[in-house]
């Protein structure tokens, strides 16, 4: 066999077959095959597209290219949820602990955060004393006695899909569906969970733009998932504005703290209750009324969020900290509103990268994070706002970053006479 | 400026702009810009095609990425030709002298021969005493002396299409129109010459399978020499069978000299005379017919066979050899058909690979050359054969490739009972 060959096929509109994916992956994770002939074949792929069955392949050798964890001792108790990432996503911190409130097995590793989406790992490491690293079998220890564990991504899990993932990110073959649906799903069956629900995410804070780009990756998702053998479902949600409305890693613990003490209802929490509800659907098979009422039960019960200290106690985290108030930074501006009017729009990547100014993320894979930076929207999408009126408010413990921050959001937003036409939360379940 | 984004400009259809052209060859050539984002940039254009304008800065910043060969004290008296490649194809070693004989200067770098197409550079060294390499001064003092000098690559011409060539070779992207394109017309304009006449082939021994695609490549090199400044014109002749009768170095320079000695007609004979009739059409600016009549001419008269021998005499060749019998191998063996019938095809790349077998070509870039070693194709398609005849002569030292030579040459011809529709020979020419 040789890659040549796999390439000319590929390029000229032949199904590749498992032994020629097998055969690409292998001898690109091994160093025999150059990235020159894997960028080759990306941007044929791009083009061409894959079929289901080379989908499928593709995505079965990137997740055993390495180590794989192994959830068996569970059954089919274990779930994962898996983000296609936005601004002000902190599900997790949420939904996490419902599910393991009711009886779900969670072993989630979890991302760090890049460009304008956070990651729940700094999120949960500004929560003092939180550990994101753990020897596997501790690890494993946990999510048996507590029902949740969420750490950083460690061991050598898909390396397949980590090289081809750089390698795509600098040659612009990102964008291909068949390439994120090998991309996402090989490190959720390297995760071992039973059973997976997927948020896509769709609008200007996603990487989906389109509701018909985001419905071609959910079925895609949901078909390659069923076709490995896992129980599996998709939600289609709203990314054309934030997500709730604290951006920035303390900010958005604290968010997730209010919504599991029944604090706080709104967009976040509907996601949240939808997410959950999916996941409990999945693992117990009932209806969706039956799983909301156990979900919704889980948060006005307070076990949830007793579920959640347990989890971050048992992690090295101070749980008394969680009802705290917050860390306060050196600075904290509000935003005033320019003018009269409706909010019509929010650019919410933009909005993403207002953040990253203020230090509650990076630009750069080893920048340094202020995890009391952030932002909190006041407002969004579709509210009416004044002249003078406080659009939201900024934190950040660097002076500079406040102008050209405040610029960055100011200019994310659009403003109108009439109020736009009010956007979906959540648009599909696909399962 | 990015690769990065020149990589997805192009694959979303954009058109690129001359600065971002340069960009990418400047970085390419100086390896600021890697191997991986090279392929995924061809590969997109594979797909997406280059305009004009495109193609004209691609192939201008080829040219000018390495030496360029300045003819400027011969004016518009320069005088190239370029063959797309064929097996048999010895037309330089009877057009170079003709031209010469009519005033024409030809300052010819030619390459080796790779796979079942020969090299003019390989016919020559089988002269003994023919000095393939020359100091500039001396070559360009040669050209002015007797009118033709033609010797291997040498100085850094192209390194731009040196580089990206050898990469399009392992990533299935050298079957591009544009890129073909600008490969050879870059190379052709780093040569300096004023007038340029395109031989691009077509039929089973060619890279253009198909007229259209011929025709498509033909127009395309006319167009972007024009508007590089060139006098350029292209013939589009048949490799639907081998040139003339013999393939392998010595071989062809002996049937070359029966050309230029008027001993011998055929189709050999039209594409010289049709190739050096446009030439001087290009170089003199008279009708095809004035053209032609001085070609002719100078084969008849003996002056196109003198100056032969003269440059032949000049890089140290020994021109009294160029009239002897040839060389023998040890083995002269003739191919028997083994059918009655009429031949309706020959898969001419594979009759070039037997001739390799033989000896007479590379299958490796550094692979030996026996020069004595070939084929004399008796009867081409079209002609009529008896089982028993004598289709052609195998030429060898090497006994053990007898055997698979034969086969190999047996398994190109197909019979039949009727004759083939007759291809033609020289299909078209664009000016």
């Amino acid at each position: 066999m040789r890659m040549y060959d796999i390439i000319l096929k590929k390029r000229d509109g032949g199904e590749l077959t498992r032994q020629e994916i097998a055969y690409f992956i292998s001898g690109y994770v091994s160093g025999e095959i150059p990235d020159y002939q894997a960028s080759a074949l990306c941007m044929a792929i791009y083009y061409q597209g894959m079929s289901e069955a080379e989908t499928v392949a593709l995505t079965d050798c990137m997740a055993h290219s390495g180590d794989t964890v192994d959830l068996s001792r569970f059954g089919s108790l274990t779930v994962d949820k898996h983000s296609t990432g936005g601004v002000g996503d902190k599900t997790t911190l949420i939904v996490a602990p419902i599910v393991a409130s009711l009886g779900g097995k969670l072993a989630k590793m979890s991302g760090r955060g890049l460009g304008h989406t956070g990651g729940t790992v700094d999120k949960l490491e500004s929560i003092p004393g939180y550990r994101v690293t753990m020897e596997r079998e501790e690890f494993l220890q946990q999510v048996e006695d507590v029902g949740v564990a969420v750490i950083g991504q460690s061991g050598n899990l898909t390396p397949a899909d980590k090289k081809l993932y750089a390698l795509r990110d600098v040659t612009a073959t990102v964008d291909s569906i068949p390439l994120i649906t090998s991309s996402i799903m090989s490190k959720k069956l390297a995760a071992g969970s039973h059973n997976i629900v997927l948020d896509v995410k769709v609008g200007s804070g996603a990487f989906m733009k389109t509701l018909g780009d985001a419905r071609t990756l959910a079925r895609n998702m949901v078909e390659i998932g069923k076709a490995c053998g896992r129980n599996i479902a998709a939600l289609i949600t709203d990314m054309s504005r934030p997500l709730g409305h604290a951006i920035g890693n303390e900010l958005e613990v604290r968010e997730a703290v209010e919504i599991l003490r029944g604090m706080k209802k709104g967009d976040l929490y509907e996601v949240c209750v939808a997410l959950a509800t999916e996941m409990i659907i999945l693992l117990k098979n009932i209806s969706q009324e039956e799983a909301e009422t156990l979900v919704v039960g889980a948060i006005e019960s307070g076990a949830a969020f007793e579920k959640m200290k347990e989890w971050v106690s048992a992690q090295g985290g101070d749980a008394l900290w969680l009802e705290k108030a917050p860390a306060k930074p050196a600075h904290i501006v509000p935003i005033i509103s320019p003018v009269d009017g409706y909010i019509t729009a929010m650019d919410t990547a933009a909005i993403g990268s207002a953040a990253v100014i203020l230090g509650a993320g990076r630009s750069k894979k080893d920048d340094p994070i202020d995890y009391s930076a952030g932002i909190t929207a006041a407002v969004k999408t579709g509210d009416r706002v004044e002249k003078g009126m406080t659009l939201g408010t900024l934190y950040t413990n660097e002076e500079a970053a406040i102008q050209p921050a405040t610029e960055r959001y100011l200019s994310a937003l659009s403003f109108g006479e009439n109020p736009p036409e009010s956007n979906k939360l959540i648009y599909e379940i696909i399962r």
